[in-house]
């Protein structure tokens, strides 16, 4: 298994990717890379060459780019040669700490959607906030590769993640909800009514109904999903909020002298649970679902650990054959094609 | 001033609603309430009948109920007749802690609009979570007056906002945002890129850009407006991490042990100031701007303190006639009238 590194991505690049990619080396035996980047940056860096490669480019894509362009004109960055591995079938996998815009167009237009499928969905693993069941995820799509999403959209979203619950995260029939603004089934715009209703008809789905967007984190269901434009606020709205409590509590025992200084030291341990607990980053990076081959991005501050843990998250991908199943799915039977021809 | 109270409304009414609004009273001696509900339940409840006087009613309109259907048929439980009071002159505001969506529709269909606004805006006063600028809110809205909004009635949201945060609240020249899912002037679907377009060319407001789901309570704004359908999910995103929060510090401190006791005992009043900062109905009910008159809720678990500190809210609404500004603003003037010809 190979998986394409942008080297170059993320605020640390290219120190930090290098670092991440050697843990993950040293853990998963069968992993091989090749790092794309900017050779004399790079390979000094790389303490083993053991199962790394580096493949030099000349040009990068900043943070601030805007995406489809830099993808189109960029032939030799390090994000379009990496996709481009992967397109070509020298490697299984694409992964990168880059422009977000950039990773979500190079998996478009470079590695390619599953035929049948319309638009990916951005797909972020987030924790189950329960400390009696620790380490417990769910599956949420399109956090934000589609500002405007249509009804059949939200419908595949709802195929993709079950089958990511069910074969990288080994969820047995995993429980399908729908973000919208109230818990009853009748609630919703016509959009969100639409979908609720084609859901609950859809007899592949297990779909246990709405879900509320304070209810994101309490486990009520195995996979969200939702239009991209209302999982993305929603979800920023979590992330948010979840790093401002922390703030105001480090404010707070800044402000409160000696003896919130005393308790702060006394709840630490508690403190640490619940910091990494609500930390995304523990659970691997966010996959642009609907691909041919995984395409993983994490955000741009991720430590080599965050690093490390989303290769592992790719093997996890790469063994379950999750995308076989995705493309065995949406690919036209005689039986599709001639409903198909029936209903145009 | 007379307020027209839902006696019947709430979890825990009349009992609560009925000590909430003799603390009102006790605070402000310009105030008359009129009590609507069932007498025999209501009048035993209030210690000193100064300044508040029961009217019977027979029916009462439940949490569940469909709330447009039980306005109509229920044509005298306690929100129906309190809210047609208000229409009828004989009171200035309406109150009620009760059905959210019997109240919004009691607002609309029997107060009534103000002529000129399309749809009215649920308003929430929420806290700025800045420990150096205690007690400073802002204006937001639509937190779920309509599922679906138009262009136009997120533009009327931001004049309504703007005139809440001046007149009573008191902020000069309020700072106007939108809730997008970038900070970038170009960002979001082809609705809100078109509604940040007319903001920024509004001469009459004071428009900052957008700002994000994780930006809620940052104090970017003095009023974040949007639609009514990505103002709810977010508002909801937001408490519900905020109460998660609290929630996983009370488990964390019960398994701590001894330990984590002593380090909560130690940071208790620290977490408390963060518990109140963060809690809305500290800052009073949820206002349905766009009517006639003043009507306001607040959630079903109110206590007696949040109770009083929205018929507060009314008063400062009634005295800084916010509502005469608004009927000024929007009421057609012959030039106004004269644009219409032309465009139409």
């Amino acid at each position: 298994m190979k998986i394409a590194v942008d080297a170059m991505g993320g605020d640390f690049a290219p120190q930090v990717v290098v670092e991440g990619v050697e843990q993950a080396r040293d853990l998963y035996p069968e992993l091989e890379f090749d790092l794309y980047g900017l050779a004399d940056q790079v390979t000094p860096l790389i303490k083993d060459q053991t199962r790394i490669k580096v493949i030099n480019t000349t040009e990068m894509i900043e943070m601030g780019e805007e995406p489809v362009r830099a993808i189109r004109k960029k032939k030799d960055s390090s994000i379009v040669r990496a996709a481009t591995a992967v397109r070509e079938g020298q490697a299984d996998a694409f992964f990168s700490a880059g422009n977000t815009g950039a990773i979500l167009a190079a998996g478009l237009l470079i590695v390619g959607r599953v035929k049948g499928i319309d638009r990916p969905g951005l797909t972020s693993i987030l924790p189950i906030a329960n400390p009696d069941h620790p380490g417990q995820r769910f599956v949420y799509l399109d956090s934000g590769a589609n500002a405007e999403s249509k009804e059949k959209n939200v419908l595949q979203f709802a195929q993709l993640g079950r089958f990511y619950s069910e074969r990288v995260l080994g969820v047995e029939n995993p429980r399908v909800a729908l973000l919208n603004n109230g818990a009853e089934s009748d609630k919703g715009d016509t959009f969100h009514k639409n979908v609720h209703a084609q859901l609950a008809a859809d007899p592949d789905v297990n779909f246990v109904g709405n879900v509320e967007g304070g209810d994101l984190l309490l486990g009520k269901a195995d996979v969200i999903v939702s239009d991209g434009w209302t999982a993305n606020v929603a979800l920023k709205a979590t992330e948010g909020t979840a790093k401002l409590m922390i703030k105001l509590i480090k404010a707070g025992v800044k402000k409160g002298g000696l003896r919130a200084l005393l308790g702060a030291w006394l709840l630490k341990p508690m403190l640490v649970d619940i910091k990494n607990l609500m930390n995304a980053s523990t659970y691997g990076g966010a996959v642009l679902l609907g691909l041919k081959a995984p395409v993983v991005k994490t955000h741009g501050s991720a430590d080599p650990d965050a690093i490390r843990n989303t290769i592992g998250q790719i093997k996890q991908m790469l063994d379950s054959k999750v995308i076989d199943e995705t493309v065995e799915y949406f690919s036209p039977t005689p039986e599709k094609v001639d409903n198909l021809t029936e209903n145009d």
